[in-house]
């Protein structure tokens, strides 16, 4: 037996007693006459003594062989420590060490062990073996582990069914871009791994199974923006017999439990808004509500003046920046460049200061004046001491530039505290959105959410006005979960394809099965999925997801670690009845 | 809403309250003056009364459209039945239907929707949807998601941690075929899909995890045999700072919490037998305990007359088929046609009725005599009444067959009792095993097994003898889980690569990263991997692991209801920089 306590559990009562360790040699500090070594593993540290009065000779010198992260199991016993030691729980106790066996040695790692390490992105990563070994990462795998059981209990005891449904699936590149995988024996044929199980779960609905869930690995080949993953993970739910209002209730109920269980934060009803209204009044269909700064829109009271900017623009809108009248010309200059960047794309900013004494100081003192600047405050509820920002231009560009700037200065003025918690549900999502680049309409959600009752008609002649089944659930400016309640019968289904560019026969080919599965009496379906990367970041006080995954990929998709992918010997292709053509 | 009740709840206790209920049509008596209707869900099944008397005549009308499968909505009251039902919890009552909605038609499913089918495989694998709908299919399932909720319970409980491993890894070609998945965004390189999480639970080990688990879903791409699958999912364990001891303790641990929580069945401390005498006793290292038959080894009771068969013989080994005397000769020559099937390959079959009076009579009375008969009955275990089976021939192949005729027996003669446990632990496996077609030698377990303390010299001479640290847990003759405890050593690790034939630069190719890993302190560990699918196939009484998966995939790898694999687009393997070899 390698150890009978850990080295996180030993405290006074223990004294006396005699137990064994084992872990890795966090520190060594050797005072010559005496040396005490922290030994750590995943549950503490525990320190250990060696003294030239108690301890045999032969012990010290192997004792000074020790370096970091050697791997050792000692025998001891358990002794009151002379200067306590608060910052841990074994701080008041040593081990006064009477064997000591090194089980593995250590070359020097390339980065500290430590909360706060010297190691760079790809140094972690490629020993991200090591990078486990510290506080923070181990940290966040456990609390991850742990929202996932949360998750289990609580869909469990609603009745769910945890259902694995397949991996090896079939290739369907509408969306995003499948991974495949050639079939050795179907040849010439391939599977595809799962972007979502959404076929399945629905078919699970038809079968009757009435609430599914379901933690899975999902795929995606993009082209890789930062913090996304080519695997990653979704909490994937469905449910039979419901209407929008049910799904809502079950998983707010769901996210209000995880809330009260792991961040001890409670909450009662969330809020809920229209993507219409999000983008009116936060530009954005996430929007962080932890902090106000709403848009006032400004067409009304600035387009009757001679400023052509404004008045050639379809929207004018702006916020107030609370306290920003302190900004100097030259802050202001520098947000002014901000927003000019390529990655939000606004061409200026006008902008108005609030005075303490109520009187205003604009950019456009020259069109405007104290009457206007009045109503912008008003309508952007700007106070005293606020800075007015004003964006102009096309409704759509400008909208999402002002919340890139919402955004930006609630993060310097310290207002998204990562303790606390905002989620709101966004509904009433458009079915369709126009695609600039293929110049057609694609599905917003996904080709299986329905329309709301009485608007299918509108298809044919107003698409992008039919509103969709459709809700976003968001927490703190991240979407963190979203669904639909799907189309159940063949014809909306067909006619659903038939708008998004799929001939008769394509439908067939891809999704046969599913419409097939409509005939036989579905039920009404519906559900919602989460990302539990991202999920399990911001209830861990964070946003970037790599740090809550074990073995994360780069931005190239490659794990640098394993370096993964590789080239495959040609015996492999030959017997997949490939060729590479590069 | 749709219902603000299942089907399967409603009790005497509510007669008299007004309800909704969704569902499907199970089936419709029309009485012509009455119409009663049962609705089905995953719940139960209620029934549903329409009558002249008091159901308006277009609700009749419309109660006559019904067919089975229609998904439909009522409201209605609650009602005692008259003539009560008592193999249904709900067979108290009844619902006097006020409002009918049809929410969907069905066509007539291809097979019906009963607990005894008329539907073949193939027609139930193609519509897999309407096959969920039956009661066995859905109830596996249910129990399936429960044993995983168990599993993960108990783990939990003990400080497992639930760690997600990558799915897009590097190919390793050792062992069985990996599937590979093109990189779009490395050209020419290809991840493959995990056969297992080995490595990576081995990292997490390095990294100070300590416990891991995960239950995943693992695959590999081999010629199908009977009842395996492409994909199939494990529970796998790995734990830090371990003997083989600690690991045996704890899922040992484990089996006994799901024998009990899931199956009621209470059992006290696993047995375990060597791989060396489970194949002496049982001719399989996998056997079924549930009942004896245990092998009689007769070289000395037999090699000593003239019986050249025998003689000849590297082994001659019996079982006792109890009460077999009763067979007649024409049933023993079906049993001897049986043995002799290429699928068990033996040549023929000795075998000696054991008379109630005492006596003997055997199929080779002209060679031996009384007294050996008695010498064989001892060493089978045979009574009077039984009839012992002898094989002879090269040792391991006649232990196969007669292992094979020992489970036959056993299956006709009713032992093998699906609500009877019988666990076993098989330890000390081989390290190495002899591969016939490649003539050399492979890891029995896998290349991370470690040897047997003080056992690594003997590679060189006997490699064949060398034991491992290797254990497998077998339930009802099969094999449940296995794992071993594993090299944490660079040096021993490259000695085994070396042994399986791996040139250094190869096993750098393929496991540097791992064996870098071994040198910064890497921790003395081992785990063990259960396969869910057949561990829940074994619980629930059945040893078909197709039953236990949702979509399974047929013996060609296909998904016959979503026809998958399939051909893909030209312009997806362009992107991928592939062309088809065909």
């Amino acid at each position: 037996m390698y150890r009978n306590h850990t080295n996180g559990e030993l405290r006074l009562s223990h004294v006396g007693q005699k137990i064994t360790l084992s872990g890795w040699v966090q520190k060594v500090r050797d005072k010559g006459f005496m040396i005490w070594v922290d030994l750590r593993d995943r549950y503490g540290i525990t320190q250990l003594i060696f003294d030239e009065e108690r301890t045999p000779k032969e012990m010290m010198e192997k004792a000074r062989t020790l370096g970091r992260e050697f791997v050792i199991q000692i025998e001891g016993a358990v002794i009151e420590r002379e200067s306590k030691n608060k910052n841990i729980p074994t701080g008041e106790i040593e081990i006064l060490v009477s064997e000591l066996t090194i089980l593995n040695v250590s070359k020097t790692p390339p980065f500290t062990i430590e909360d706060e390490t010297d190691g760079g992105d790809e140094l972690r990563m490629k020993y991200r073996y090591l990078d486990i070994r510290r506080n923070p990462v181990r940290e966040n795998l456990i609390f991850r582990s742990k929202v996932s059981m949360e998750v289990r209990n609580y869909l469990t005891q609603q009745g769910f069914i945890d259902v694995e449904t397949p991996y090896l699936i079939k290739s369907t590149p509408e969306g995003a871009r499948d991974f495949v995988v050639p079939s050795r024996m179907n040849e010439g044929q391939f599977y595809a791994l799962p972007q979502s199980p959404q076929t399945f779960k629905q078919l699970l609905m038809i079968g009757g199974l009435d609430k599914y869930f379901q933690i899975v690995k999902c795929f995606r080949d993009e082209d890789l923006r930062a913090d996304r993953q080519p695997e990653f993970t979704q909490i994937d739910c469905e449910m039979a017999f419901v209407e929008q209002e049910d799904i809502l209730n079950v998983f707010e109920g769901l996210t209000r439990h995880l809330l009260k269980e792991i961040n001890g934060f409670e909450i009662e009803e969330f809020p809920r808004i229209t993507f219409d209204e999000a983008m009116r009044r936060y530009g954005n269909d996430k929007p962080d509500i932890r902090f106000g700064m709403e848009f006032g829109e400004l067409n009304e009271v600035t387009q009757h003046k001679d400023f052509g900017v404004f008045n050639n623009a379809e929207l004018v809108v702006g916020i107030s920046v609370p306290g920003g009248n302190s900004y100097s010309r030259k802050e202001i200059d520098k947000l002014i460049d901000w927003i000019r960047r390529p990655q939000v794309g606004a061409l200026g900013m006008v902008y108005c200061r609030c005075n303490e004494d109520g009187s205003f100081k604009s950019s456009v003192d020259k069109f405007y004046n104290q009457e206007d600047f009045a109503q912008w405050a008003d309508l952007t509820g700007a106070k005293s001491g606020d800075l007015i920002c004003i964006l102009s231009g096309e409704k759509n560009k400008v909208r999402a530039q002002l919340s890139a700037l919402r955004m930006e200065l609630a993060e310097r003025l310290g207002l998204r505290n990562p303790k606390v918690f905002a989620p709101l549900w966004v509904v009433d999502f458009p079915l369709l959105e126009w695609d600039e680049e293929t110049e057609r309409f694609h599905a917003m959600h996904h080709p299986f959410t329905s329309p709301k009752l009485g608007q299918i008609d509108l298809l044919a002649t107003n698409p992008g006005d039919v509103k969709a089944n459709a809700y976003d659930l968001v927490l703190n400016g991240n979407e963190i979960g979203g669904g639909s309640i799907r189309i159940h019968d063949k014809e909306t289904q067909a006619l659903m394809f038939d708008y998004l560019g799929f001939t008769p026969d394509e439908a067939k080919a891809q999704f046969g099965f599913l419409m097939d599965a409509f005939e036989y009496g579905a039920p009404p379906h519906g559900g919602l999925a989460f990302g539990l990367d991202r999920l399990v970041a911001i209830l861990g006080g964070q946003e970037t997801i790599r740090d809550f995954i074990a073995f994360p990929k780069n931005n190239s998709g490659r794990d640098v670690m394993i370096d993964a992918p590789s080239p495959i010997a040609d015996d492999q292709l030959t017997e997949l009845c490939l060729k590479l053509n590069l």
